[in-house]
């Protein structure tokens, strides 16, 4: 077993995954070290949507960057299906995001004006979706805001990597990583491997590497639980959006109902209370949701920094240390851009100043410090 | 393959399997039928409360018939173990049939005269169940309304049957019963075998059959759905028992919560509606049930007849055809007791008359007729 | 509810779905009535293999059938997913039959004179798929036999068939039909259905319907066990064949191994035994799959008729009624040319002779009678 | 949230658990530390069996620890039963240890001079399990080498603890341990905990946290596969066991084949050719279990020290740490022991001398070092 690299990925999961293809592409020899299996946590509890537009409330700097990674999407589909054979399973149809007032209306204004989306009034998506709840007013439908299938995107991004040369070392604890010379030591239950970049992108799980490497900053997890039902009959094509909950139509004949914010709740499990609020929810948008059957339910951690916004950048102090965690409800839809962003500080190309600014670890905390 | 029987039951429920035990302990040659498995279809999504008194509304006939069925669990118990090294898993606790007002309270004084049952004031329950809801008034308790694991007790009846000699002939439909000389064809789709006498214990499912053996009889199925949840800190010993709902301390560590009455309903599957419905009905009796996690959902078909009770008897004209169906809410409760009526009435022992005409087919029908 | 329909089909697999969709798209009025859930039966335990060229014994009537229903797919998948928003993940990639020695090199020379057939030499194959046994002499590369998922396409059928007004009788079992005046009466648990034309086609489990209708035909199961593995590195592009085994790269990352053939059980579980020897056939092909880890294992029936090739057409006396069952192998293959042709005898179109005299039910049986 | 305790014991498996019960059970304050869920690693992959015999090789020091601790099980059947309704399924029949030749009978000759064990005759043993093979000369019975539920008793244990005070903190990783002033700084995912004691229980996993403590010492995982198989028609009362591999029956009616031995591998999912070969080696003992139906695989980490005995005491330079790991093959059998042993070597009270020398951190290795 090789024990040297170039750098060293420490999370497995859509992130870290896609920073290893993205480097390994350029040769640079890659490892990735997860503690459990290959996009199992918080990357196969997302939905999966592609949101740019519905999630964006900061359309200077997190929309351009969002949207480039919705773009690069479209490349990646075919890019991953030809290297690796996996269907990353991207789904068109788009988004309603929902207004059931006049003062949700207005809201939804600022976006509306957005080339990328279409106001549409209540008729006329009661024409096209006969199920939606009539006491909707209208909604913003952004076209360009898809999904994709998260656990496979994370495959793929992980079977592409290895075939350019990555290791993937599955159930592989990290317990501590330290400066040894130019090196870093990374020090892991199936014994210790060095490399000369190390990158931190282990989710919320992040906190205790932060710590080995004397970074003060912490994420608090945002538990997100979800259920699936059957849609035998309903031809509901695209995802309907509302209040942070949607119901999203796969392309397997299910719809996805998500997600709840529960805050500080370390947990992987729903508990019966978040289910129940997601029903109330779904039934609101979609009220003959009441009569289909559920196939499945689950949970996941979002990591959520002090002001929501990733952290994707290099250490402030330790030479050859990145991090690129804590992008909340927007891991999967963020994920190429992260990747493509980490690759190009670590070969030294050219970033977006205001994305480096934005996104560094140690920008100003005007919240919470 | 044997293809001649003393009797053939029709459905490897719990009915069926118990009735094949009684009979094969006599020496009869007995085989079951059953379409799929053994005890997954009514059986498996039963929670298995033995409720001879919290589902008793008569107590002159039905009552001594269940309770009856209930002691026979005692040694049933027992002997499966020593039989098969099944366990049938029978938890004592016994159930709290819960009244939130003065007038559910009266409603529960003819049972709670019965010698086994005992009325509890509100602060006493508490007191032994501090995780209760404050809104009640008191309950009814009664300890030897216990439960067991249904398809372990299926399986037990199962093998203990087939170990003393019965055949269970498992993914075999059978598509038409015919007279012939003295005895009965049955065809499958495995092949055709005979027997002298024919039971019919196949649920919901035995209306077909009823038609094929001319009996114009329908039971109607009542959809039960259910779920499960993680019970990993409150000392819940005892059943709550509220409008035909309950939460149920199973001996894993899950509570299970059901059951809904989804009455015309043929499929298996839990609905959306039914789940909602089901956690605001635990809510209502153990609020903190709310952050437990959940387990597992599922759904059921009860077999209901015209008046609610059992066809448990002989064919009014076809000799030699007996039926054991239609035990709507308490399948797994009256299992041993059917199985040995079954039979007496074939091996012509004597049984209670009382029993005969309550259960008979062909018993007047002052409602719907 | 609508109970009378112009064309009942009895059977929710794909070949009822699919008889549905072409039916219900040219405005008849459509009824599929399945006993349990659609596509859950044999359908979603085949492997998906859409193998025209190397599951072919026959070229001269067969093949072209077969070509035609791949052929179909190629649309098929657009349609579907644009009026469902189901993907039947249409994997491309071809298979490779393989020859261990030169006598089954030989017995591939007829399959590899076919336009669509190429031989690929040894070296030449362990270029493209370096994992390959090193024990092959070559193969026949049919780029044209890809696979789909086969509940998808059910699914997708079904629908479809459902925007076109068709009605899917889920858990919905036919017990009898019956024909009365010129009209025939489905018999179901859920009441009585009326029909200008019944279709039957219920796989293996048909052999009831057929006596119900007069038929003397019988069809055998012939149970083929499977399992399935997480391929995480080995980079196979082609579905590997031999002696009926096959290891398949599906789109998700898995890898496919399947399928015994144990003539005349009934069960849809997989025995010990079968999972052994899938294995060893596996790992004749691909030695390295035994580091795989399993992912799930599982059974279905295949109907097989007295000379191997499907029954499709009327029934040779009853008026009205016509039969699509016994596709043995090829029941996912053979699915769109299937509801093609039974829609075309029922719309009185035009169909190629030579099929119809193929697939006819009362055709000769020189072998069996 | 209460943050300080008197002890802290970091791992929620049934060793963990079983620490946390005793201690809890003597008014100690106590938390313990898991990193997912309670019970779902090591413990709930074991099968269960209490093999004070049947694994022993070491009749002077370990089997009169195994030995009580077997015994200890007895009453914390019933024990765990009334304090929390957890039914810890403990199944009676004992073992067949089996001899395939005369070699491997001589073999067997030291076990079979204890009291507590009995050498049967193959004719005998046939007798009484006509399923077993014909080419066994015979085996050690060993009646009281029964079997538990292992996720029922770590549940139970876990349970009881919580009613006895315990804080059991599940999804909290523990990332670093540090001494400061006279406590144990707990530094974990959900934030840190003081407390007096820290015992060390994570089996396998405790590698990192001896580095966090300045241990030197480590552990290998020794993978170990199992399936369980539905047995419907044998009466199989005994377990089976050879060359370290088993074939026991479970009391839902299934057997359990279990375990491979894989040196050094941290994957927690069973590969295809273990899976193989314990296929073969089940056939070898119960010919028939080939035709048995396959009901679900697993596979988990045993923790093996440099001499394969556990490590159970104190730590040789850090006061007030404790470790309780590395139990191998035998952490159900040995949980209750271990359990009471940290208690007293916490409570200061005697603890027999040979143990203490056998099971200390710092014994000697004449072995590897």
């Amino acid at each position: 077993m090789n024990n040297y690299y170039d750098v060293a990925v420490i999370g497995g999961g859509i992130i870290g995954c896609s920073i290893a293809y993205y480097l390994a592409k350029e040769q640079l020899s890659v490892a990735v070290f997860e503690s459990g299996e290959i996009g199992k946590k918080t990357t196969s509890a997302a939905a999966g949507m592609l949101g740019a537009h519905s999630e964006c409330e900061d359309f200077e700097i997190f929309y351009p960057f969002a949207r480039s990674s919705q773009l690069a999407y479209l490349e990646l589909e075919q890019e991953l299906k030809e290297k690796t054979g996996i269907d990353i399973r991207r789904t068109t149809g788009g988004i309603y995001k929902l207004a059931f007032s006049e003062s949700e209306k207005r809201q939804l204004q600022s976006l509306s004006s957005l080339a990328t989306v279409e106001w549409k009034e209540a008729d006329d998506i009661r024409e096209r979706e006969p199920g939606i709840s009539e006491k909707i007013v209208g909604a913003a439908f952004i076209r360009d805001d898809v999904h994709v299938m998260p656990e496979a995107v994370c495959r793929g991004f992980s079977k592409a990597a290895q075939i350019h040369g990555a290791a993937i070392h599955e159930y592989t604890h990290v317990f501590d990583i330290q400066k040894t010379g130019g090196h870093y030591l990374i020090k892991t239950q199936a014994g210790d491997f060095e490399a000369k970049y190390v990158v931190i992108a282990s989710g919320v799980w992040s906190n205790a590497l932060f710590k080995y490497l004397g970074l003060e900053h912490r994420m608090v997890p945002v538990k997100g639980e979800c259920l699936s039902v059957w849609n035998e009959e309903i031809k509901l094509k695209h995802t309907l959006f509302h209040e942070h909950c949607y119901v999203m139509p796969r392309n397997d004949g299910t719809l996805v109902i998500g997600a709840t914010m529960v805050e500080n709740d370390w947990s992987e499990k729903p508990a019966l209370g978040g289910i129940e609020q997601l029903i109330m929810k779904a039934k609101g948008m979609l009220p003959s949701i009441e009569r289909m059957k559920i196939a499945s339910f689950w949970a996941g951690l979002r990591p959520k920094t002090f002001d929501g916004k990733p952290f994707i950048g290099f250490h402030p102090e330790q030479d050859h240390v990145l991090v690129a965690a804590g992008h909340f409800r927007n891991g999967i839809l963020l994920a190429p851009s992260t990747g493509q962003m980490i690759r190009d500080l670590i070969l030294g190309k050219q970033v977006r100043k205001d994305w480096v600014d934005a996104f560094k670890i140690d920008r100003k905390n005007d919240v919470f410090v």
